[in-house]
């Protein structure tokens, strides 16, 4: 099989290397990593089972390999292309009939290897450190800062204070902040008594955690589970979320498919009565992107197999009041799912 | 004349209000803003000159605007759009003939108005209060830190502590580390005496600010361009640098081109010898991007106008052993640059 790719973590997964200014060619059972020369000192070392090609204008490099192999038929991903690189290599390659598959990496990319299941575990023990940072840093000198300001310690507790990358720009969001799905930090006053929703995660070794916890916000806060609002209306759609994590997570079986598995968290929340405050699908694979296949939606009929790495993270949103999520990231076993 | 936009500073450019999913859609003297219904409620707010349409299918929503227009011709431009988003618009719209413009807002933005260039200029000064903050870090707990954790504290510095977004990840290099003009921040650890590299920016309102600052490392530690090196070499190195960048700044003139302005820094590194280590272009335009025209390079023919921004950032490079970099902001005014 001929394929192309350019979007970093896909080129870094078929050779180990890549850098933002790189492709990965495969022709059959040869392959090459196209880099320019402020990279292939780096590449040479790095770079397993392709050769490395120097180049200062990668696509005519590629072009060049792909006429002296006589390409009749290459795969490429057309959302990783822009139209404008795609167009160039098109037309001055008209014989080639480029062959577009949404998604190509990321399908190859859905099984993890244990290798790569033990690095998304240390990543996902390094995010729960950062959590627990965090949480000290909230206890010691959140209460009464403005969630700008902890949405900043957040970044630095998480990446244990520049240590590791960030998967993702942290949701830091207080009350009605927390109803937004995707809650951009104002100026509002955390206190004594709010509800605090944190989503964050960190990169290990180029893989990602991805983890949310909603708290109740005194002098002793944890991002645990376990947590006590003082407002009854909270603790009830906190317990039902909860109820739907464990719910999918204890009852998640391989072979069943993402919508299976998106029904099992849902289910618990329509039969509450919120299903309507559920406005988003249960999860998504996680990996060297911190949004990878399966998706685990209503209406994703991929079928959840062993060694896949994806979230569970239901929630309920009240806009104007608050919101609340829960989320693990899962492997799938031969018998179950089990928490990285 | 008819354009559609998805960058998100091109549309923010045209209607004063952008999100990470929205389209802008100009057709002769009408507007719509498309997002969805995630965005609509600030969008209906903050947009100027345009009608905002919601929708799940952004795509779809601006293709029904094109039937219901009978347009004939649009302008886009091919690197915002992947290969995969153009071919579904294209393919629905076969009577439509797309006009492929690369780099259309960029062209639309280079002459920037008044007030865009005060809020440059504050991005500007703010950016510089930032580097004042992180020299402060330096001196007093900077020495004997490892680079990593430099980079971390610059990122803190220049944010002013998560009060405004960074218009890059910064560059924070000692010594070798320095000779490489994309140097991501490794174990080494800073010492008394050493040669510090320091690339910043930050965003106010949007606009972006960029200075580059080389330093020499002692308990007086500042990001001024006086700087005393105990090395002659650098010294030496450091002082053409700086001759080169003062030059560019002093005899830059209006309706020069990118390429003239250029060779004002570059004669001067030349005449000192060491033209072969200045490896990168003179400087680039700034604004909503980090990287807009004009380009101030060898090859440049852009015709620089008054209301332009631009950086000046000659620097040399030994790979091995050092490298030098000064960069600050300038506006061509009616008659020469000045400093932002």
């Amino acid at each position: 099989m001929n394929y192309i790719l350019r979007d970093e973590n896909a080129v870094y997964y078929e050779c180990g290397y890549s850098s933002d200014n790189a492709l990965y060619l495969r022709l059959g059972s040869e392959a090459w990593l196209i880099t320019d020369s402020r990279y292939t000192v780096e590449a040479k070392e790095a770079v397993r089972g392709a050769e490395v090609v120097e180049a200062s204008d990668l696509l005519k490099a590629a072009r060049a390999l792909l006429r002296r192999h006589h390409v009749r038929r290459l795969v490429y991903d057309p959302k990783e292309w822009s139209a404008a690189a795609m167009e160039g290599l098109m037309r001055k390659l008209p014989h080639l009939y480029f062959h577009p598959q949404p998604a190509f990496s990321h399908r190859k990319r859905m099984v993890k290897s244990d290798a790569e299941i033990a690095l998304l575990k240390r990543a996902a023990e390094l995010g729960r450190e950062g959590f627990d940072r965090f949480a000290q840093v909230v206890r010691e000198r959140g209460i009464g800062e403005r969630e700008k300001r902890l949405h900043f310690e957040a970044k630095a507790a998480m990446s244990h204070h520049g240590e590791y990358d960030l998967s993702f720009d942290p949701i830091v969001a207080v009350n009605a902040n927390a109803a937004k799905p995707h809650a951009l930090p104002t100026e509002v006053r955390l206190a004594k008594g709010d509800l605090l929703l944190v989503d964050a995660g960190l990169k290990y070794r180029r893989y990602c955690s991805d983890r949310t916890r909603t708290a109740y916000v005194d002098e002793t806060l944890r991002f645990e589970e376990e947590q006590r609002f003082a407002s009854a209306r909270i603790q009830k759609a906190y317990d039902l979320v909860r109820k739907a994590h464990d719910r999918a997570i204890e009852r998640a079986r391989p072979g069943m498919t993402g919508a299976q598995i998106d029904r099992l968290a849902r289910e618990v929340i329509e039969e509450g009565g919120m299903g309507e405050a559920f406005v988003h699908s249960t999860g998504h694979g996680v990996g060297l992107d911190i949004h990878e296949m399966p998706v685990i939606s209503k209406r994703s009929d991929t079928v959840v197999e062993a060694g896949m790495v994806f979230t569970i993270e239901p929630g309920v949103y009240f806009p104007g009041e608050f919101g609340i999520r829960i989320e693990d990231m899962v492997v799938m076993r031969e018998d179950r799912v089990e928490i990285l």
